[in-house]
């Protein structure tokens, strides 16, 4: 029996390679959107802003400005041994050539993708193999030697970098397809596979990956695993717990543990793969995926809609359900601040008349005729009751691609309002907003903007505050806060920003920022627990 | 932080209170199918015999015949303490006036429902709360006492019986609903609600249960959890490891392990839940559970299709997947002997032409009529190309339920013809089928019936051998050939016997049974590996 936990403090293990930001235009890939009638608003009146994506390069190609993050925050380097000759002699005899110390090469991926920490990371590794994973783990565990492995760091929360002078550990020349499955819709692949390259390989063959994130043209399907990524197509494929049917990792030690089956139903045993499923690499470093592909929808349609209040936006969603049942595949929202800020900073316009709120739903089915009548039913119904007061209507390609832009690079738009303090929570759906409200009354003038988007399917909010600069005081009103009133409102959740995802995954090392005292801004006061 | 892990040997948990079986004519809730015109098939030609449910006290109300586990295999009871009288004061004291100790009432608890194993319990105890389960384990832990927890007790592989003398732990009492969110579909409740119960529960509310299978009358929730039950619409709302939102588990020792969260997306820490779902109880006694209830479809169809062979049956099912979509439900596949045997000891009349194999198509969607389009321009398809040579469809309810009866009760057929060896085998796909005629050959007239049927969208052989009577020589041709064929097969998976079972879950108590010579039947040689 392998061991499953690392022996602490040995392993640092941070891998926060795929994340929760729809910042850019993903390319939908599925074909064959038809044109139905529908709501009006004026078509092809959105944004000609180029599409954007997120490269692992370029956001991190060189980091001026990004202070490190033991200098940012107060943080104790845990007693780990440092890199030395012989170290780098014996990694080299692992992977020859393919331990890289060109301060150049390192600058990418000591940087996070939003640029808000920096390690300071002096090797960086790049096995193709588990077996060379499992050799260099094995190493490093003997030396007392920090690892920070690493996907294709597109993740928002720091969690991805390393914080000291850890050793990354890269998945990127990890980007082998093992195996395709055309009736069962199985696919088994190494971990550095791109998340697109990976739904490109089995559109070709008639599935679709059952997750599908902005990030997709960077993130690596084990970043994605590690952080158990929810994304866009959560609402109808379901959550990786599902969907994921094996893993092969590579345990702290160097331990191999295969689950790597590729059956849809093993009831053998414990399930030890799901441990390391949203475990974010602090078990062990995940090295093959095995992943069950549904057939690729024929046809896709996106409505875009405004409603009068966020109650009128959850009876939208039980409407959907009711009426477009098995053909839903996502259903978004945002309030009007999100949309004016896509319009101010990306030039994006609103194709219906301005509203508190709009949701983005998308269908996706089988049969294009069937299903423009069912969402042409629901519209007539959201419409003639009053939850939706306009509303758009896209079947082709491009405009589909032109509406989602309007959800998915929000986040884009926020980054160029100032600095952002972001929070992924999960919520039960009728208190998904309140917390939204609450911190726009709470932080008041010192705040730019507090504003609120997610997914409705599984309850997730994505919260976002932005200020002209990273403020301490700021930072303060907004935690615990947050949390507690998460954990208060019935269920919790976590994610967030950078500074609570290392407080959680390693607790020995990094403490919670302290007011520094130095920012101006009124500093609302400190309340313990939300009610 | 709780223990996870029981310390061994000072518990045996034994909990399998959910099976694979579907022995009989479930009541299928769903309301409005419709008719469409479809294939030929004599209308109304099936079976009249009277639908048989499966009740928890029926089978077992008296257990004459069914030989003592102990006597039959040869056990070794563990060094666990024997209850005393003050044990019984003690527990009466938890649960006052449910500490049941009526030879005639352990009746029931001591066998299990296929009458293969008999327990010699002297003990029932019958909690209503989880904290009373808390009381209850932390006294046995201390006291070093064995407890079974047992759900429903409908489990085919002996796993919800008592072996020897272990107090029976039953959840039928924690049968409450706690809460239902009528947006989000997510119930949560006690772990001895019955299936069915839930089922009739969220039906009313215009949700369904995302499992269902043949005991649904008699198994509880716990069960079907703590087994990772598959069942019938696995195809549709894949695994519990999805659907199962939260947990509320009580350890070994006593410690109450509260991951009852009812958000569809949590990613909050390590997901410790899905150590118990599918554990057999080995880890925990689990009390309560939360589960997210999909949208009650509006629309159901089921065709009941022949096919010349399994490759047919295979492109059949590719076929489905293509242009049924979304709306497919159900896919399962019997051979011709498993039709005979439902014919021969149930009456009931196969609605198609002879064929080799036979499958069963349920869909389920939201618009009646577009769901019959798509099954209509579905059946011409697979006519067309000759992979399917007749076949029937039902519309409406009593047609619809008289075709799955033929699926549902070849379990209870089999069990009419004899002693049943069970094995409920995951396969790849294309192998689904090999083993069945493998060990046609291997076993030849040792057996009465070798058989296979089961669920084609999750990979699910159910693997059947009848023979007049138990014998020790078929089993030992059968196992661990089974076993070895299966996990040499590309990939394995094992649910199966009582005996396969138990040597599973308590190694140290089990042994593989040795032939015993006293069988006269031809005795096929021992093939320690097969090809």
């Amino acid at each position: 029996m392998p061991l499953l936990v690392p022996r602490w403090p040995a392993w640092l293990f941070w891998w926060r390679a795929a994340c929760t930001r729809r910042a850019f235009v993903q390319q939908r890939m599925w074909a064959g959107a038809t044109r139905i009638s529908g709501l009006g608003g004026p078509a092809g009146a959105l944004g000609t802003s180029p599409l954007v994506r997120r490269g692992s390069s370029s956001a991190s190609s060189s980091a001026p400005g990004v202070r490190l993050t033991r200098d940012r925050y107060p943080m104790q380097r845990l007693p780990f041994s440092v890199v030395s000759e012989d170290d780098l002699a014996a990694l080299e005899r692992i992977i020859p050539g393919r331990v890289i110390t060109d301060p150049e090469e390192l600058e990418a991926p000591n940087v996070d993708w939003l640029r808000t920490v920096r390690g300071s990371s002096k090797v960086l590794l790049r096995p193709r193999t588990s077996q060379e994973v499992a050799q260099i783990l094995r190493y490093c565990h003997e030396r007392n030697l920090a690892v920070n492995p690493q996907g294709g760091n597109t993740g928002l929360v720091g969690g991805s970098t390393p914080v000291f002078d850890e050793i990354v550990l890269s998945t990127a020349l990890m980007s082998q397809v093992l195996s395709f499955h055309d009736v069962s819709g199985v696919l088994v692949c190494q971990a550095g596979c791109v998340l697109e390259e990976l739904s490109r390989y089995v559109e070709e063959r008639g599935f679709v990956m059952p997750l599908d994130l902005g990030a997709k043209g960077s993130c690596h399907i084990g970043g994605n695993v590690a952080t158990n990524a929810g994304g866009l197509r959560f609402l109808r494929y379901g959550s990786l717990r599902g969907t994921v049917l094996g893993l092969e990792v590579v345990l702290a030690d160097g331990t191999l543990l295969n689950c790597l089956t590729s059956l849809r139903k093993d009831n053998t045993g414990y399930d030890l793969k799901q441990l390391f499923i949203g475990s974010e690499g602090t078990l062990g470093v995940i090295t093959a995926v095995s992943i069950l592909c549904p057939p690729k929808p024929s046809a896709v349609n996106v409505a875009f809609l405004g409603c009068p209040g966020f109650a009128e936006v959850l009876q939208t969603f039980s409407t959907g359900r009711r009426l477009l049942g098995e053909i839903l595949s996502a259903f978004e929202f945002m309030d009007a601040e999100c949309l004016q800020l896509v319009g101010r900073h990306l030039h994006l316009t609103n194709p219906v008349q301005e509203s508190p709120f709009y949701v983005l739903i998308e269908t996706s089915g089988s049969g294009a005729d069937h299903d423009a009548e069912k969402l042409s039913s629901f519209l007539e119904q959201v419409q003639g009751s009053g939850l939706v007061t306009d509303g758009t209507l896209a079947t082709d390609q491009r405009r589909i691609q032109a509406l989602w832009a309007l959800r998915e690079r929000i986040s884009e738009a926020l980054s160029h309002d100032g600095y952002v303090y972001k929070y992924d929570l999960s919520l039960p759906l009728d208190r998904l907003y309140d917390l939204v409200d609450d911190l726009r009354a709470r932080l008041g003038p010192s705040a730019k903007h507090v504003v609120g988007y997610g997914h409705l399917g599984d309850g997730n909010l994505h919260l976002n505050v932005t200020a002209e600069a990273f403020c301490e005081s700021l930072l303060g009103a907004l935690e615990p806060y947050v949390y507690e009133w998460t954990a208060g409102s019935g269920a919790a959740s976590v994610p967030s920003t950078a500074w609570a995802s290392r407080r959680g995954m390693s607790s020995a090392t990094a403490s919670p920022p302290r007011p520094c005292g130095s920012c101006s801004s009124s500093r609302p006061s400190w309340t313990p627990k939300a009610s």
